[in-house]
């Protein structure tokens, strides 16, 4: 009787330690990639999904170095996102100050930080994405100003805090070319027009 | 005395969860971050604990843009890591067909992956690095591109198994610039001398 207890205990504490875990890395535990054949959602996934990448700018200091800088972005709020990366920089950084010279950019992003991989990341079934395009200062006060500020503070709620006194200003990257690798056999076609028409990704939480 | 044993059980699983969970998750407890006053060792530590970033290069295809793509790369064997990153990349990707018509290149990379980063991407303490050069092939069977293949090989066994017949080559990022951002104040200015001269990174395991 007293040994059923104690094990009940120690079951119950095994539960709880479980349930931090889960929550802490709930990502991993809760699939919701997308079947791999649904190259579309699966391109939108990993937008939805992750909450960091690479932008590539020209660099203007280093005579037109293709130059990538990490950099947070998100493309709407959870369960809303409309597929366009948005981004909160300021000209103290030189990413943004090399897009208001010249605007070409990628952003690239990987299934990794995601949780759901665990081949190495360039293993074709690592999916990875490229998005390339111009990335655009959004005009202050402007509607797609305010879809992008609720779409970057949902995600990335720290934003609100940065100093103002360093003149962070909203961006979006225009895409015009995509880029997916999600399984084998090279990259996937998928056109900028069927990528934006794709319904929102629903986040793991709600599945 | 009852209570007394059956806390001191609890007390057991709760000690042997921990363990399980520090392995699992052991650069995010055994914590190798250098101050970060040392930019130096700061640079090296991030190139030698993350496994993979995005390398960008010119476009052929999309006239000229900069174009990021996820790789996996490695500076060495861990503890033994010279700074240098390498790569493995084959032709039939688009990386690599870039750097053989335009050798500029960067690879970004972000605290992030490795664990020790609580705050946002782009908060400034959370450090991200690009190193900025071109992107070399090595000559088939020459000392650096064995170099080369026991740095990627060591961090990443997959590669051992990667098709014959894709024609992978072992490529080096020739550092000439190097950003990095790992705490308030802008980016630290870092030589390519310091950089390359500075002691090899022991790894966590050694600590």
């Amino acid at each position: 009787m007293e040994f059923g207890i104690r094990l009940r205990s120690v079951f119950s504490v095994v539960v709880f330690l479980l349930y931090i875990e889960s929550s802490a890395y709930g990502r991993v535990l809760s699939n919701s990639k997308p079947d791999r054949k649904n190259v579309v959602a699966s391109a939108r996934w990993l937008v939805a999904e992750n909450t960091w990448g690479v932008l590539s700018t020209v660099s203007g200091d280093l005579r037109g170095a293709p130059w990538g800088n990490v950099v947070s972005f998100s493309d709407g709020i959870p369960g809303k996102g409309t597929g366009i990366p948005y981004f909160y920089l300021t000209t103290l950084d030189v990413t943004a100050r090399n897009a208001l010279k010249d605007p070409r950019a990628s952003l690239a992003i990987s299934e990794k930080p995601i949780g759901t991989c665990t081949k190495d990341p360039m293993d074709p079934t690592c999916a990875k994405l490229t998005l390339t395009g111009k990335l655009l200062p959004l005009k202050q006060g402007s509607e797609e100003a305010k879809v992008a500020e609720k779409a970057l503070f949902a995600k990335h709620p720290e934003m609100i805090g940065w100093p103002k006194s360093h003149d962070f200003q909203f961006f979006k990257l225009e895409i015009c070319h995509i880029f997916l690798l999600n399984w084998y056999g090279g990259p996937k076609l998928i056109t900028v027009q069927e990528y934006l028409n794709a319904k929102p990704i629903k986040p793991v939480s709600s599945l």
